[in-house]
């Protein structure tokens, strides 16, 4: 089976390439190196060295025997994205290809833009390829359970039977999408995609994730093959950012009263999922959702976490409360997404967090240089008020 | 009061801006007049004859006195977006500016990717101007009663309180737009902006607007100061399409079964809404939706209605019931959008379809010549399934 992974260079994307052609997938990756480009562009970079595009596919090769097909170019622009589906036929394209970065999007209006017109062009383009010259292929794209935002209400898998004044229909779960410009053009990817599968009768699943973490996949068996890491303010999830700043000996800056809930999941499980997805495609004209988390957890929570496995690890690690620069729920509120297709699929979540993070402090002990060469990144420096 | 007014030189925009500046507002209008081109794009040009921007606003300043400022600028440029609102430092923002054609948008890719770019850039770039510059300016945005789509449940005027599983919340009613880019282009506006005024307090509404009709305003005294009048297959809606069909003697064209329901409102009424809206303008941080519309009818009533006041004016016409070219519920359905808002604003629907239909009619076989030199163009050519 072929696989064309769009965003080959990045955090998920690098490690699912390796995944997929060790189990004997067929993969193309695709990528225009804009994550790095933006990192650098906000003054941070990944805490694991990672070599460039050419040296870490042939580390790989080298240690399994195995191609990663790879192909430079912008999804933005549609004719490179007609050739490579015209080039490698694929039977899934997985689309992680996005400006992904919340913070990022909140910069200033050329930052919104930049994100909405990056992730919504970049999409609308695969779309339209597929439909011309693979129709039969599965798209599989990266969205977010940001999109839900935290209603006071369960959030089902994408849609749910609604009665209202005495009538009934299954709709889309409304969309309230978190409080930035980012999440937002996540929701309006799946907008496009629903109204392909309709138009076209595309398949697609549309992945509502959670929160990733980890520095680590069974295929990183030396630092050649290790994925990036980011732990800046901007670039950075919450959880990558305490341990970075618990690797360094930093306060773990948690924002407002850390009351903010988040569905999470391992990098490795995330992964696992993804081949779920790849291997049980939908029927032709199903748009499919899948929320895709492990367990949620809340700010304060997961500084705690960090703080607990931290002392264990000889690591003198606090907690500091600072300012929220972002505008969200971060009291205690309810927050009950479902998590039930995977596992009908077979998905059985196989990474604690504890042992994740034991793991993630000690690799990022290693690099506490590169951290420290950084280290004021991890503080906010973009206001979602500015 | 001063209002500026984004897409000044469109159907609604140049009534809207005559007759603001007529009941004594200080009225600025922009436009980059990408409308006249994306229609002389597909073949085709507006029926009424339309003299230059410039040309239109002299003419209405030599019947009433009042000027009309102006000035062209693209709205997806934010140096001139933030250029127009220091200089005009407007009360009201009204933003018609956005490609406003389902059929435009299904082109291709290329046409798709320039209407949601057109589309979300120019409000997003609008909403970082008024929050930088006039925090305290309402902004109208037109958006389209498309953007429900037609669900099975009545359709409440932008939120709803829903249960689920034995919960409430208040929540965005659900959105599946019709199935075209260009709508769900309006639906991710709609997402920007909830958004800006949950980060910043903006003030704002959304008008979810039906199909518009109608060929005049109590400004229009003479022919200089007629709007323009779209009849093709790619900008002329339903009803333009069936009036300029009956004018020349060719038979009303009907997409499919004709069961599609949609709600409609006259032109002149419109424009009674949008001056309601302005005079008065919701809370600061308030996002506030308004469906705009009169009734609905579903094509086949409305081909009927045409063809009714057609032969009372002498005009042969008859009805014929052709392929849809589009993806859409063509069956007799559901639909109850419900609209109160702009009657507690004191809207009273002033027109009826049946007057306004003679006068359109009337209009039109006057300029019949300029229907015959594009009449091929009321006839599909753009298909969904392409």
């Amino acid at each position: 089976m072929r696989v064309l992974v769009a965003g080959a260079d990045g955090y998920i994307g690098f490690p699912l390439c390796m995944h997929l052609a060790n189990i004997g997938f067929d993969v193309a990756g695709v990528d225009n190196f804009l994550r790095r480009k933006w990192v650098a562009e906000v003054g941070s970079h990944s805490a694991t060295p990672i070599g460039s595009m050419a040296e870490r596919i042939r580390a790989f090769e080298h240690s399994f025997g195995r191609r990663i097909h790879f192909e430079y170019g912008d999804l933005r622009d549609y004719d490179f994205v007609h050739y490579m589906l015209e080039k490698y036929k694929p039977d899934t394209v997985v689309h992680l290809g996005e400006q992904a970065s919340a913070p990022f999007s909140m910069i200033d209006v050329d930052h919104a833009v930049r994100t909405q017109t990056n992730n919504i062009v970049g999409t609308l383009n695969i779309l339209h390829a597929i439909h011309k010259l693979v129709p039969h292929c599965h798209l599989v794209k990266m969205g977010s359970m940001g999109e839900y935002g935290t209603p006071n209400i369960d959030v089902p898998e994408g849609f749910f039977e609604i009665e209202y004044r005495g009538r009934k229909d299954t709709l889309p779960f409304p969309r309230r999408a978190f409080t930035d410009w980012y999440h937002w053009s996540k929701t309006f990817d799946s907008g496009n995609l629903m109204l392909a599968s309709e138009i076209w009768s595309l398949r697609s699943t549309d992945i509502m994730q959670g929160v990733v973490y980890g520095t680590r996949t069974d295929e990183m068996l030396n630092d050649h093959l290790l994925t990036r890491f980011d732990f800046d303010s901007i670039f950075g999830t919450v959880l990558n950012r305490f341990c970075a700043q618990a690797a360094v000996g930093h306060k773990l800056t948690v924002y407002g009263s850390g009351g903010q809930r988040r569905p999470l999941i391992a990098l490795r499980d995330s992964i696992q999922c993804l081949v779920l997805v790849i291997e049980n495609p939908p029927d032709e004209g199903e748009y499919r959702v899948f929320n895709q988390f492990d367990k949620t957890y809340n700010a304060a929570e997961l500084a705690q976490k960090v703080k607990e496995v931290g002392n264990k690890l000889g690591l003198d690690t606090e907690i500091q409360y600072i300012e929220n620069p972002r505008i969200e729920d971060e009291q205690l509120h309810y927050y009950n997404p479902i998590c039930e297709k995977l596992y009908q699929l077979g998905f059985k979540a196989k990474h604690k967090l504890e042992e994740e993070l034991e793991i993630m402090l000690t690799d990022l002990s290693k690099y506490k240089h590169r951290l420290i060469a950084k280290q004021d990144q991890s503080l906010p420096k973009v206001g979602w008020k500015d």
